[in-house]
Formats: C-alpha cells, sequence, structure tokens
C-alpha cells in the first residue's frame, strides 16, 4: 500500500523520531499506508473517510500507541478540558475530602483538575487566576479565601468561568455550593436537649468567621422558645485543641455546665481531655458534641459525636455545576446548592433512650 | 493615534466582544494604536519593538487585563507548563500533605499541578495517564499503586516524563523519591529499648506491604545484638484501629509485652484504646509508639509518639526533581532520593529520664 516491503523500509522505519518519542501523524499515516490528511480527517472528521480505511488507521494509532494532540483542539475550542480547583489548603482534611470529590467528578467527564493551592495566600490565589487564564482553564472552583469578593470578581474578567463551594452567593454570578451551618448548630443542640441537658456551653471560634456565627445561630434557634435552657458560649482565638482545653478551666465547679458543643472536633477533642483530666467522666458527667467528622473524630480520647458535613459531596457538585455551565453556555442558569449536615453518634453524646 | 476621540469611538469599543469575553491581541492593537503584529512582536520578539511603543503596549495590555494566550506558546513547545500528580486517594492525609507539597514546588516554578486521583483503581490510573498524555503534560510525578511496574511502563512509552513517589527505584529509568522505613522501624523500638523495655511487640500489616516489610526489618535490626530483649509480631489485615484493639487482647495477661510498636497511628491508636480500656495505663504500664505523625496522633487517647515521615518534602522534591528533568534535557541525571524519618516524643512513650 505505496510502502516498499523488507528490510530497508524496517530500517528507516525503525530510524524515525518516534522510536524515542511519541509517535506523530506522518508515523501513524505511514504505518496505515494512507496521507496524513486522511489520517488528519479520521480524526478531525470521521465521515469523509471510509469504514475500511478508518480502521486501518485506527489500528496503526493503536499499534503506534498514537495520542492525538489535544493542544490543536483545544486552540480551536478556545479553552482546555481542565478546570482549576483554588483552595487554601489542600493538607487540611476538610479540602483534601473536597478535592477528592472534585477530582472524582471532573473524571467522569474527562476533564483533568488543576490543583491551585494558595497556602492561605491572596496573593499567591491571584497568580493562580492569573495561570489559569494563561492555560486558557474552562473554568475555576474557588474556595474562596475569607471574604473577599473582589477577587472573584477579577477572575470573572480574566474570562475564565466560576463556581464558589463552601460559601452561598447570589446566582447572579456564578453557581454556588455551601453547607447549611445554622442546621448544624441546631443539629447539635438539639441532640443534647433530647438528652435531657439543660445547662449547655458553646465552644465556639470568633463570629467574625461566617461558619462560626452560624453554628452558634442554630444552637441559638433550638433553645429560642426553652426559657428553662441556659446556653452559654465561650469564644476562642484559635480553634485547636489547646484552645478547647483552656476553654473548659473556665467551665468547671459547682456552676459547670452537663453539655459541650465545641464547633470542630479540634475543639471538642481538647474540651473531652480536659474534662478526663479533671476527674469528669465523658458522657456521663459531661457530655460533648464536636463538628466536623473528618479524620480525628473517631480517635480521640472518647470517640466523638459530632456534625458531619457533607464535603466530598460540596467538591463534587461543584465541578458538576461547573460542567454544566461548560457544556450549556448561554442555555446554563446559575444555582446554588446548600446541602444540609447531619448528626453522627458516637460515645460521647450518645442516643437518647 | 490612529483612533478618533470621543462618544462613538467609546461607543463601538463597549460594543467589542471583549466587553463580554477576555480581550484580545486586535483589542490591544487598538487600544494601543498599533498594528497586530507589533502587539505580536512585543509578545514573542522582544528586541524587535522600540521601548517606548513596547511600553504603550504594555499599558494596553494591563489596561484590557490581556492575558497572552498560552496554547500556542505550547503548541511551539510540543508541551505545556502542567505536570500531573497521579496518586491513590487525595483525601487521605498522607497524600492531602504530599500534594501540598507538589503543588508549592509546581507553584514556584510556575506550572500548574494536575491532580490526578486514582481511587485505587489501576484502570483509572490507566485513563489519567492517557489524559495527562493528550494533554502534553511535561511531567507526571506518580505514587504508585501496588508494585505494578507495567504501568509505568506504559506511560513512559506514551512520551511523558515521570518521577516515582513513594518508592525507591532504579534511576535508569526515572527519579525516585521515598521515606526510609527501615531506619524508620530501627528509631521506634530503639526509643523502647532506650526506655528499659525488653519486651516488645510489633502489630504490623501484612508483610507483603513493603512499608510494613520494612518497619519489621528496622526493629528487628534494633534489637540484633540484643539476647535479653524479646520482639515478638502480630501481624493484621486492615490497619485500622479496630484490628488495634483486637491485636491487643491476644498481647494482655501474665505474658503481656511491656511496649507495643504499632507500624501505623492507627493501630498504635487502636492498641492504646484497649489498653486504657482493661485497665491498664500508657505509658506506665505499656508504652505505645505509631508511626506516621498525620492528623490523629495529638489527638489519641493519650498523646502518641511516633514516627514522623516528610511528606510534604517527598511531594515537593518529586516535582523539583521532574522540573529539572523538563529543564535539563538530556543533561538531567536521574536521581534516587531517600529521606530520613524522625521520632516524634509524645505522652504515649515519653523521653528517657
Amino acid at each position: 500500500m505505496g510502502r516498499a516491503p523488507g528490510a530497508e523500509t524496517d530500517d528507516a522505519f525503525s530510524d524515525r523520531p518516534r522510536s524515542t518519542g511519541p509517535a506523530r501523524l506522518a508515523d501513524v499515516a505511514l504505518a496505515a499506508g494512507v496521507s496524513v490528511a486522511t489520517v488528519s480527517n479520521v480524526l478531525n472528521w470521521p465521515g469523509k473517510v471510509g469504514a475500511a480505511t478508518t480502521e486501518r488507521v485506527r489500528q496503526a494509532m493503536e499499534a503506534l500507541d498514537y495520542v492525538p494532540h489535544e493542544g490543536a483542539a483545544r486552540l480551536r475550542r478556545g479553552s482546555s478540558r481542565s478546570i482549576g480547583l483554588v483552595l487554601p489548603d489542600v493538607a487540611n482534611a476538610f479540602y483534601a475530602h473536597m478535592a477528592r470529590g472534585a477530582a472524582d467528578a471532573a473524571f467522569d467527564h474527562r476533564y483533568t483538575l488543576i490543583l491551585c493551592d494558595s497556602a492561605d495566600d491572596a496573593e499567591r490565589e491571584e497568580g493562580y487566576l492569573a495561570m489559569l487564564a494563561e492555560q486558557r482553564a474552562a473554568g475555576a472552583v474557588v474556595a474562596p479565601l475569607g471574604a473577599d469578593t473582589a477577587r472573584l470578581l477579577r477572575l470573572r474578567r480574566r474570562g475564565v468561568r466560576l463556581a464558589v463551594v463552601d460559601r452561598a452567593e447570589p446566582t447572579t454570578q456564578s453557581c454556588s455550593v455551601s453547607v447549611d451551618d445554622v442546621r448544624g448548630g441546631r443539629l447539635a443542640v438539639e441532640h443534647l436537649l433530647a438528652l435531657g441537658h439543660r445547662d449547655i456551653a458553646l465552644v465556639n471560634g470568633a463570629l467574625s468567621i461566617r461558619q462560626c456565627a452560624d453554628r452558634y445561630e442554630g444552637a441559638r434557634q433550638a433553645v429560642a422558645h426553652r426559657p428553662d435552657v441556659r446556653l452559654r458560649q465561650v469564644n476562642v482565638d484559635t480553634m485547636d485543641a489547646a484552645s478547647g482545653r483552656a476553654a473548659t478551666a473556665g467551665l468547671s465547679g459547682a456552676a459547670a455546665p452537663t453539655a459541650v458543643f465545641g464547633t470542630n472536633d479540634q475543639l471538642a477533642i481538647g474540651v473531652t481531655q480536659a474534662l478526663l483530666g479533671g476527674g469528669r467522666r465523658v458522657p456521663d458527667d459531661v457530655a460533648v458534641v464536636g463538628y466536623g467528622d473528618l479524620e480525628i473524630a473517631p480517635y480521640g480520647p472518647v470517640p466523638l459525636t459530632t456534625v458531619a458535613q457533607p464535603v466530598y459531596e460540596l467538591g463534587r457538585a461543584a465541578v458538576e455545576l461547573m460542567l454544566d455551565e461548560i457544556d450549556q453556555g448561554d442555555r446554563h442558569v446559575h444555582r446554588a446548592k446548600v446541602f444540609a449536615p447531619e448528626l453522627v453518634v458516637r460515645q460521647s453524646a450518645p442516643a437518647p433512650r
């Protein structure tokens, strides 16, 4: 088929560049005994080429492990089959699980996910947004750092489609995916009420943090029509175990609460450690509920009852909304998807009898 | 500068496509009052254009938020400024920290990192490798699933450069980055010996797992010339807290060891839970050492002494070796970088007095 058989051809063939690099269009054409234009047509205009020739070209591609050059197709399309995932710290379990959900959704649609770890740094977040624009990413899913929407607007201006994750956003600008933290706070305190507790302490971060304010609001709603219940709040600067232990010192003595709701699992485990260290039993003397249900909750001194957030689902849903926007173009309608958290009951505040 | 001033021009200007999408070369040329060819020269052949014109074009680019089209440059170069990171599960803290290190290194060199989460699935890993080849990734850092090297060879054949992370590899094929787990096992047991323990139990996974075999080998080396020391091993199928608890049941009674080395932190915390549950004190009756030092180690029932792996550094070093290969081309020499783990002393096996 246009090729001379025999040893000479084989030698020439083995000297081709493809033996030290990936196969090229010309290699496929040679192997299939067709012109380069025909191979190109098989790739780009399948209807133009007969079935037998198409099959021969496909077999040659497979034999040579030929990979079509995605870059060329991308230039025609104007954007790549990749989506950016911009988050503050992938080593944080919350974002790691979110990344897993996002990666799964992207893979299902044969999109790649570009991991943009801003390291909690606004300048670096900017740098990533520029890189995404340069590489003509089809879109970006952003877990915004703090409440600064100026940067989000800037990314939109760069022509990269945007979906926001872990924050409810007005649907005029973009899709968003978030968790109902008010409901989460309500679930935690309602569980303690069902266990008979009437004196509950909230160990919480600063109310300037949206999540902390929402979880407090939920707790407040749970006791709104319960004048028999005392709800107090201790606010800490850093939401870690040490702060939980320190906060517990102020909650001992005769007026100690019978239950503590720590608004993340680190705080709740710190509270548990301090209670046990002070000779009190959990949950017999004091019940403890946390918030998060990531790695550490089952490993604490007492397996922790806590509010689980569908973090994996957040990442998955955000990518799926973005893919809808990419696929549907002008027909796409922005949506704000809100997930409900769930209570996971373990030993530190068991199920009511 | 070749543009008529006034309201009409402004209207015409605001009607341009760039108002609903990113600015294009023609928009920059119009705004700077130069030809499209001149703008292209400023981008690609800076020496060709005078300083004043260059400055005018740069200002126009900035005013319009113009982003050069990376795709075109990529086509010329043959590969993109992106690197794949192929790992079995980014939601696992070990890989999440590795991803963070890899992302930091890539960002420092203005490369993007494509997150390829194989979900512990060989077929999916294959799918990602194909996508990386299609998108002409400049290279891939792979944390291989199991010991199957056939897939690694296949990726190399696709023309994607490869570095292996979390496994020592012969340097004939690629760079690799790993942790010396033999040394880690030795560190753990040497610490227990220094505390005076002479009866030590290893709670370990299957010896067919490279890491488990290496950690056992290190433990064995530590007691090699100590006929006064008894080292026993209990192997479990699943390396989690429940298995740690179950294994501890077989280590009680009169012949119980005075120290336990759990070869991951989950096992060690399970052991600690079971010991405390059985009324024994940690570390007073039994000392416990773990391995990993990720999220859970400080949060256990007793803060855990454990062997820390430089996981972040693994990810960072693997990307840096890959970037060296990309930059140096034929001058690059493959290296096998091995990191030393370190003992982190906490309460479950404190420092010797």
